[in-house]
């Protein structure tokens, strides 16, 4: 399927892999676990422009990001979202969220992904979340 | 089927009506228009406590609103995000933004919701959202 990714996506996250309808990135920003899906429908922009049918996909997939999130890196509670100001290709974030992380209460979204990855953590953490994905049931 | 609502919701929001899955709430907030819809499993505090097809029946219901808040508002783009920091009841916001709006292009959730609607407005607000949702299809 041709799909290219959004280039400012590309630039703050490392690939993880696809689902059947998403593209996983690991945004590369070390002070949350936070990934983003990025349905390869390169015109949406909106949950509008995907069919019923991909919707209901991409719910499944944003609920197996959760539960891999949550064995990852055991968070107290999960972001979930789709911004408009990013003004880019559909995606949404996924994010884990601590009492004691630097935003908390406020939402993260917004503020710049910060500190990447050492890259042997990047490396070791997209492997680990590469397998979690393989073994996720919704 | 017995549901009450969170009262920290309750105390922010004027109620719109019922889909088959979600309660429609409008955040009484004046600056942006803002919807909220409230899955009634009242021990639902993350996505993985609906069952799947609960889970597709709300991203379901998260298009539909949208495609109202379109309707009633015609936002330049659309936020849907569930936010842990709430810390409340499972709960999804979808909120119209505008590139002109105060917030852009930073996210509002999080922002405290500021003024009121002037209660002539809310009503009439409501009865618009009510009746588009009554016409709405996926």
């Amino acid at each position: 399927m041709d799909f290219t990714l959004d280039p400012r996506l590309e630039a703050d996250t490392l690939p993880v892999g696809d689902l059947p309808l998403s593209r996983v990135l690991l945004m590369n920003a070390a002070r949350f676990p936070w990934l983003v899906l990025v349905p390869r429908r390169a015109a949406a922009t909106g949950l509008g422009d995907l069919s019923r049918e991909e919707a209901a996909t991409l719910m499944g997939e944003l609920r197996i990001a959760a539960q891999v999130l949550r064995e990852l890196a055991r968070p107290d509670r999960i972001d979930v979202a789709c911004l408009a100001a990013d003004d880019t290709m559909l995606h949404w974030h996924v994010v884990g969220r601590f009492v004691s992380d630097p935003a908390w209460p406020g939402p993260i979204a917004g503020s710049s992904p910060g500190t990447p990855y050492p890259p042997h953590a990047a490396a070791a953490l997209i492997d680990r979340a590469a397998a979690l994905f393989a073994e996720a049931r919704e």
